[in-house]
């Protein structure tokens, strides 16, 4: 039973939340079998952002993007910000990228020669440059670093050489920035990878210190992991940062958030409700991380973000105190039958009339439909290259 | 306990094994982050011809290449045949590829448009006049066709586009060709894929007829598959037609054959071994699909030829009597040790003394990097554009 | 959009729609670890009928009830019937029982002692008769049978024998008999398991005749498996005659239908309304296969056959037209939305008048709690042996 | 190329090699569908140790026995360790069991229930007065807790508690005394379990202090987990206590160690090898935890034995000079190519010497077979309640 009084407060919980879209999205991705171009992808950072800022007009609740570097390099950063600014978004999480360069083909700041592993560890700390310029306070790490057969580097000594790398980067982290460090399973290693859980990420965070966190990206763990105890566990220990949210039916899939398993997100989102864990105050950013194929980009990431905030409202409608009560009474199926009845409720209702008192369109995807953005960036965007992966 | 007759018949069955390269192998590969180019790589058929020529005339069990259209497109395919017999090696399976035009996006031969469908279908149809001008008698269908999201698309309506290909190209075939049709779990549709497993494979061929058979690829089955049991079914029913050896930990990680799990690639062999199907005559196309991300191609490829050859050098041990007696009598421990010591018989000097006896070199691996090939290839090869997946 | 006239359509199916309960999940279970007794557990045959006969009673679609054989065995199997009818319900599927006898260790029908395969074969041949005298329609095969070790047994011989005690078991069915072969991926068999995936069981199926179909099992697929995808292709083939719904994490956790992945066990019901296959004449028999080891038995159940009945409520309220519209348009979002746009529905209030209409209490579970069943069966119920699994 | 020197030390290593076995294991188990019983099982704690002084005395290797309380609960410790030394074997780990009792249906250390956690938590005390009686060190801690439904219990609060009952326990070691933390993915527990993974064990060992180690469990993992990646991690952090080992190919099977991936085992004993931790000075408690459902149990266990040290064997022929030379140049071919050159070798010929220098018979399975051992345990325990897992 959800009282007038409770649903005031859970409308002000949705106001408050924030997701935070990643400019790689509105750009060309797809497999290592093809990458599918789509018509009106973004040529540039400015246009990536462009696309991110249409994505919080209509959402309301998307107010940063993260860039991903060298992907959104450009000269001038303060500019880039200023930008940004007038079309009412910030600049978020920068991104580093050491995969992609030829001297990368054996890994980064794990690769046994220390020439590579130097010049890693200076894109690392030029990303903390660009957090200077931009004044983001995020830095995440995705390494992609591992080895395809037994034996062809030796585990131990990576570890040693990612330490290393993580020490000299946290050290130079200003007062009001942190490090997320991401954690994969597998891919594009396919035998180890030199961060490839949250335990191995948490001891790392744990030994560089307070200003290291985890980065959970929903789609990088093996078959039949609960991530939502992951969630509540790091919680507990005040090591969560963020997540990068996707969704998965196989791997690293990539699709839309909350496409796969909507249960799944409710149970994520319910836990860091439960831990009062929502609020930007508390800290943690809740990004998105995933490709469109083959569906249009600007709509799947407006997708992704109503997902995540139809999930958030209903896990905001957990009764926890009739949750908390059949728990300790050991009822196990009152217990689940208390969560499920918040996630059985279609909260879309409830998020159109939020929508309205913000002066937003109740659809947001069909307000995008409806704007001519789609078509104005098709015909605006129709030479020069698109942005990709760049693989 | 093997006797010296038997050893004859070992080493008989092992001088008559076949298996089959991919053109593809030689080229450059990658995951959807990177592709690392390597020197001396391929710049058109004729020179992935010649790498394969190189790993027969090393190893003596790898007469074939297997073709990849459009990869392996030429105006003269009799010229590009005669070109292979002059090395010394067959054309062997010829590949179709409906995943790489922009058409594809949505599916090849289940898209659901019409117009779509007949262009995928007219490749199919190509695909076997290129086997018509190669003599080429197997015709590998890998559809990657598949839906990214529940409701995409209709589960059903795809069966029964893909039936009427499948029919279509199976009643265009001559007396002596034949379809392999594989299956993979995903990648790169992401929620369904329309071949998936090999009851669906299956399940197609029977209705096809007896000239459709199932392809085995290693690495395309759900965690946990046991893939010999596969192999032992489908012997069984008589409908195996061929493998895809390559190896994987996790997905498809295309590893080399018997890289990640040897003691699988030996269970598959025993199977084989078990039913006599080793042997050419029986029909069994034993092909290699891999490929070579971070290490030396043909390299690789050698000593994937060599880990199927071991494997099978194993399986040939096996105490075929000790081991069914043991099986009748329930003595579960003493049937699995008979196979088991086979399996950690080191079969090494066996097999160099077998080469030995073919006047090749005992290590095939050191004769290449003794041969000057790679420097010659390597030299030859610099300027142009490698061949790669195209994606 | 859903209109007044589709509403009573949709009313109309799930008043038609019928799900089978289970005898022994009335009945105590639990892990290899620990069997947890429950108060008020049936200890007989017509204890767990009455039970399901409550279960009928309260939600309006549970009118059968299978039984498991031995333990569900009785002297006078014509008594037992009229006492089902006299409770309102009738005798559904019979289950074979070849895993608990010692002979049984090494395989039942698979064994390789042909003593121990007549003796197993029999028990199904006893399992027809019990059809006979109850009037039963549906011969459920599920075979433990595999092995733990490579080597221990011989996979192809285990497929013969394995076809030859179908055969005799399909050759004695009656005209409106049928047989409902299970497939699962392992255990208690771990390594190979003689009937492990629906392909398996389908080949058999295939030869058998069209008496013999496949059943699902929602919990017996290797991690990843698309089981709607499988729903969709049996249906194509007119193959599938059962379901054995549960839900899991993890392996076969037999947890209640619905309680892992409500949005799976939606797809799967999805394919089941798109192919017109829900009503009872089409011949599909939708039963419950799980076992409530911490939570209360019948809540648990009525919780089961609801979870069920919501998914098939969302499944009926998919805009067909649009999706195909949608589908056929290549709109991957539009036509992902269209059966989110369901799956999103409360129907829940639906439901609840549907009962009103057919007399029933809005709300089955608190209807159970406020009717002194449990109360009653804990305080008749209190001597004697429960009813179990027996292991 | 193996030096004879180098052999010299390879067989010193294997000579101080110490494995121990479980006592358990020497009992009946089994699935949760059916506990085979076997006969010559031991009846008593003494008669499991009698067993495991057999193998011991066959192998060379196996000097001490873990217990299970209350499995193993005697009321005179101090005889029964008098017993194992008589024998020539020492007591090694006590294990608890916090998962049979009824009171433990909803959790031991975590259970809602104050009372509940106070009775196990007792427990966990009382076995360190075993340990104190028996002059075990180590404590072994596997909490089968966890939750089957979302919601069920606070994940988090589960954390808490478990945290409470562990520094409890902590706190009452001896100076010599430790815990070995155990973790399982699931089973019992089907949704959430409260030690899923590494990395929630060693974030309570790190909080706990120096006493309090991880163990790892070889079959407790998710699908695709690198667990020689684990070893390494945790050698690396000084905080790896223990192995239980075993084998599986789908969940945890616990079949016989090395029986279902021998090449995973040897790359696990190559991580122990590199960072020099073979030596039990170290302090790495190598212990087998498997059951034998259908297998003979004491040659089981001489088998696993036999395959630990096999995988030793190879891990010790590795050339390391080789490896790491090859590792740093970056030859990804030639390092796997060093590591699968030890594992190819055939080590029974080395291991069989060892024996014979040793006064063993150079077969163990061979001599346990002519030993009479079997037929005399078949006799003498004829009557009698056979000891089990209790469930």
């Amino acid at each position: 039973m959800i009282l007038l009084s409770d649903l005031t407060a859970v409308k002000a919980a949705l106001r408050a939340q924030r997701i935070e879209t990643p400019s790689w999205a509105y750009a060309n991705s797809g497999t290592r079998f093809k990458v599918f171009p789509q018509p009106g992808v973004p040529r540039t950072p400015e246009e990536k952002i462009a696309d991110a800022a249409k994505v919080h007009e209509l959402t309301g609740i998307a107010p940063s993007v993260a860039l991903h570097i060298p992907w959104d390099r450009v000269d001038d950063y303060g500019a880039l910000t200023k930008y940004a600014h007038d079309l009412g978004i910030e600049i978020g999480a920068i991104n580093t990228n050491v995969f992609q360069d030829e001297d990368y083909k054996l890994g980064s700041v794990t690769n046994p020669d220390p020439r590579i592993r130097r010049k890693a560890t200076d894109h690392l700390l030029e990303a903390i440059d660009i957090m200077d310029a931009t004044g983001s306070k995020d830095l995440k790490f995705w390494f992609s670093d591992g080895i395809n057969y037994p034996g062809q580097d030796d585990l131990r000594s990576r570890q040693d050489r990612l330490a290393a790398a993580l020490r000299e980067a946290y050290d130079r982290l200003g007062d009001d920035q942190r490090i997320l460090l991401e954690y994969k399973l597998f891919e594009p290693a396919f035998y180890a990878t030199d961060v490839p859980d949250w335990g191995t990420s948490y001891a790392h965070c744990v030994e560089l210190g307070p200003k290291a966190t985890v980065c959970i990206d929903t789609g990088h763990h093996a078959p039949g992991t609960n991530i939502e105890f992951i969630v509540a566990f790091l919680l507990r220990q005040g090591k969560l940062g963020a997540f990068d949210f996707n969704s998965r039916f196989y791997a690293d899939d990539d699709l839309m958030a909350g496409a796969a398993d909507p249960f799944q997100l409710f149970r994520i989102m319910w836990e860091i409700v439960r831990a009062d864990a929502l609020d930007p105050s508390y800290g943690i950013n809740f990004m998105l991380d995933q490709c469109h194929n083959i569906e249009a980009k600007i709509p799947a990431i407006i997708r992704s973000v109503l997902n995540v905030q139809e999930a958030t409202a209903k896990a905001l409608l957990v009764d926890k105190e009739a949750l908390f009560a059949a728990q300790q009474n050991g009822d196990v199926l009152g217990a689940n039958a208390v969560l499920m009845d918040a996630y059985n409720t279609d909260v879309r209702p409830l998020l159109a009339e939020l929508r309205e008192e913000a002066g937003l369109d109740p659809d947001p995807i069909a307000a995008y439909h409806r704007s001519g953005y789609q078509e104005k960036i098709v015909a605006e965007r129709a030479d020069g290259r698109q942005a990709g992966w760049g693989a």
